[in-house]
């Protein structure tokens, strides 16, 4: 039986793929904002008795919450006989515990809000910190999808004798990971937090990697403040301008221009958040899943 | 016991009102926005066995709904032994059936989305249309209040020799009762809309009230385009500029800079909604329901 696939405002590109990729029908819907702010959602395909997958990315997701939730309510209530939301960049991953008391544990939050519209969840390289697997935050039957090795692929297609750079220690299994398939060394710089758009780097001894080209990788480009940072300090150490590589576009407010001006060679993101910087199509990955 | 108030961003001022008339603490949180467009919600007043009321109006709800929500759930996380929330706007009353087949019954999925984080809630003039009780959408205990005691005064102690004109057919009910506590006649327009910002508007026979000052009563005032067309028309029809009344200060887009070009008098709201016309305080009501 074919899948229906409904691609939430913003998602059309690679809910596209995942439709060719699914021999599925893209399923029709209408959604606005009236005058006042609040959203009007129309369920146009009849969905019963089938398989339906929502494509609904979840970066800035305050906004975008109750549209969703509306618009799986409507296909439960249309009969679906199983609904997958498909959220590339999941929300809400980052609050995983109190760091002082009366915080909103908001990774439990969220997942407590969403999870009783959905059957299962599939996503790409969710920011799990303390957390070792989504199940411990997801009552919902979730996948969890790895753009390392497209990554890699791109690496070792695109940049000759790369170095790639880390962002800190809790990056460096995945570094690795993605520097052994690409075939290339890579180093993890130390960083210390002192706020949402203050931190500290320093580096390991680079001077041996002077003739390789720096590809900074980092699962969220959000303020991109250590990426900038990072980007100045190799072109003071005499590096050749670095390339920047993020698995989600997220770029608050002007990062992405500042980056830029930093001296990036190019930046280059996966396509789970539409972006201009989209160079890396997971919609294959996110295919299989579903399969 | 004294009870706890929580201020919801932007309801600062009419919170401080319930916190002076309740004998009530004000409880203290702290929220803010992530770069990423995430919330961050903490409660930091202890919360344990106390009953507390949250004050937050729900115009443009989409954005503001996680961050409620997330402040409800640390208040039951918290061990507060009653949560009340004072909605002096609730959100979501206006869809309350299918128009065309697939619509989503909005009213009906943000109440089931709601309740269950409180246990009470408190609104005024609510739009319910097609619904008679609110009991017929919220599960929680509903109160309802209302404006039209509060407005009738402000128009005897403020406006000599009063006409009240309601916008349409359906207002004619609380128009009326308006008209009878001010001690002043009224009339009702015929309006058939054609869209979100598309009304039409006729007159009946008002010749009789010339010496009278207008003054329009609304529930909502959103795109405020039947009070921009009605103002004008007034003044073709040789009255005085109006005065425009509303109980729900939403003004879409331009639209207050609109009315007031359009020929209003004056533009005077109720605190429901915190804007620079609020002019008639509600807080003595809310309190006398809270208590």
């Amino acid at each position: 039986m074919r899948k229906i696939v409904i691609a939430f405002q913003g998602n059309e590109n690679i809910a596209a793929y995942i439709v060719d990729g699914l021999m599925a029908s893209l399923g029709e819907i209408e959604m606005r904002k009236f005058p006042d702010g609040e959203t009007y959602v129309r369920l146009i395909t009849d969905v019963l008795d089938k398989e339906v997958v929502v494509v609904a990315t979840l970066h800035r997701p305050d906004d975008k919450f109750l549209s969703l939730v509306f618009l799986l309510r409507l296909l439960r209530d249309g009969g679906a006989s199983k609904i997958t939301l498909v959220a590339p960049y999941l929300a809400y991953m980052r609050q995983d515990k109190q760091f002082k008391p009366g915080e909103a544990v908001t990774s439990t939050y969220f997942s407590e809000l969403i999870s009783p519209f959905i059957d299962e969840l599939v996503t790409i390289d969710p920011h799990l910190h303390r957390h070792h697997s989504m199940n411990e935050i997801y009552s919902a039957n979730a996948k969890v999808l790895h753009a390392s090795k497209s990554i890699a692929t791109w690496i070792k297609t695109s940049v000759s004798n790369p170095l790639l750079i880390g962002p800190d220690s809790e990056s460096e299994q995945w570094v690795s990971q993605v520097a052994a398939l690409a075939n290339a060394p890579y180093i993890v710089l130390n960083k210390e937090r002192h706020g949402d758009r203050n931190v500290e780097i320093s580096f390991p001894e680079i001077s041996s990697f002077h003739e390789r080209t720096p590809v900074l990788v980092d699962d969220i480009i959000s303020t991109a403040h250590t990426m900038i940072v990072t980007a100045k300090r190799l072109l003071e150490l005499g590096f050749n301008k670095p390339i920047c590589i993020g698995v989600h576009a997220i770029f608050a407010d002007n990062s992405f221009q500042e980056l830029q001006e930093a001296g990036a060679a190019q930046i280059v993101t996966c396509n789970t958040i539409a972006h201009s910087s989209n160079g890396i199509d997971l919609s294959s990955i996110i295919i299989d899943a579903l399969q």
